[in-house]
């Protein structure tokens, strides 16, 4: 895989995504539930899934994609090239702000991570790395994570895991909140863990997201240093949804081993 | 007081501080602690304080203002025109992510809000109203917001007031964080309270905020049927910090009534 050409050629996708999910906004947008109440899938997420499901075979026949709405085809292995792709991450912003949502690609070649972006699609900004070559910020080098203490880190967590629930005992998340310098709350995983790479956060966790929510980032972060894993400390697998972290690397296993107890699953 | 005129004469006057805010992006931020690690407080934030108060000054000796930095004269009453100013509102945003920070301004007189701003420095965004007026989002009018169940709701709450504190019954607000479709924290009052008059969020409080960070807001929120109040359902003062809540008017009472429990104070 000419890795040059894919990049180009995925920036400009993404690009021709987000523009033709702006337009949008000038139509009625036809919102429906998915599996909850807090599920929203719209129109627009649909129709971008299909662009880039189109584009991507007309470019190479071969590649295939793994995408949140599933209307590609099974993907089932990582074999070849597999873009891991969410068309409209932070659909709820989507719908309710105009903004606070990304279009999450990663291109994987046999399961690893060559190619990461994110692009928050109403401030045109693009978060983007080649594996192994570096990583960028609308062109810019984004720098190395700088080391930093669990007091002053600024971390991205939804309030919801400082209830109980059946992921993580929320006592110890608790403690974490009112240790840390502050916590933020923007739902859309791909922007958070964009503002983790450029250290406008220092972590950011979730009790479940899946395989689209996170490849884009994931490439990202290795190449600043940022480290991500399950809960569990376990990588990070393209195939199924799980529990996720990224941090900032001084800070990743002090949050694993003193907040983050994990609850036994049936 | 010549409404229109001082109108027009803040506008100018904020979009200039934001445009010198800006600038200040090209030197180093000397940053210092205030009162607490979380609370950061910046050269920038101290020149823009009293950038507003010589433009006010020069506009009108007779007006007085209340600001963060407290650089201006004493204010123990709310006679006159009173300008009530954060120069940033979301200190700690401003230093680790130069973006998602507010100018917030409210114009009073005689204690009675009469002009409303808040400004998005980065992004150049003016939410502001006018009291018996109207309010606008960059010149466009904002809508009256429609009603919505609790179930609907999105709010803005930091993760610490869903731990073990001392101003509310947190295991009532962990069921309010269960109960919502989900829940956004920011870092910035301003910012949240801008997002609710413009229904972007539906509801957003807080244990602790000052009259700087909310007397913009609340102006504006009174022309778009928003409804503020402090946490024990009494009408918001200008002259002391206090608990806040902004609403959207369908859901200001549930939320009072059933989920924000205030605990006793000795």
């Amino acid at each position: 895989m000419d890795i040059q050409a894919v990049d180009q050629f995925a920036q400009q996708l993404i690009k021709e995504a987000a523009r033709r999910i702006r337009e949008s906004f000038s139509y009625d947008l036809h919102v429906e539930t998915k599996s909850s109440d807090s599920d929203l899938v719209t129109n627009v997420d649909r129709e971008t899934e299909l662009f880039f499901i189109e584009q991507i075979k007309t470019f190479d026949a071969t590649h295939r994609i793994l995408a949140e709405e599933g209307m590609g085809e099974q993907v089932t292995d990582l074999t070849g090239v597999v873009w891991v792709i969410d068309p409209i991450d932070g659909t709820m912003n989507f719908v309710k702000q105009h903004r606070h949502f990304m279009i999450s690609v990663g291109v994987l070649v046999d399961g690893v991570g060559k190619l990461g972006y994110i692009f928050d699609v109403m401030r045109e900004d693009l978060f983007h790395a080649i594996a192994g070559v570096g990583a960028w910020y609308n062109g810019t080098p984004l720098r190395k994570l700088e080391n930093l203490t669990i007091e002053q880190s600024v971390i991205g967590i939804n309030a919801r895991w400082v209830t109980e629930n059946k992921y993580v005992d929320y006592e110890q998340v608790s403690k974490l909140v009112r240790t840390v310098r502050g916590t933020r709350s923007y739902g859309s995983a791909a922007m958070e863990i964009a503002f983790v790479v450029s250290g406008k956060l220092d972590a950011y966790m979730s009790m479940r997201l899946a395989p689209w929510d996170i490849a884009g980032g994931v490439i990202i972060a290795n190449e600043v240093g940022a480290v991500t894993s399950t809960l569990a400390g376990e990588p990070v697998q393209f195939l199924q949804s799980n529990t996720f972290i990224i941090a900032n690397p001084s800070i990743h296993p002090i949050l694993l081993d003193q907040y983050i107890h994990l609850l036994p699953r049936d």
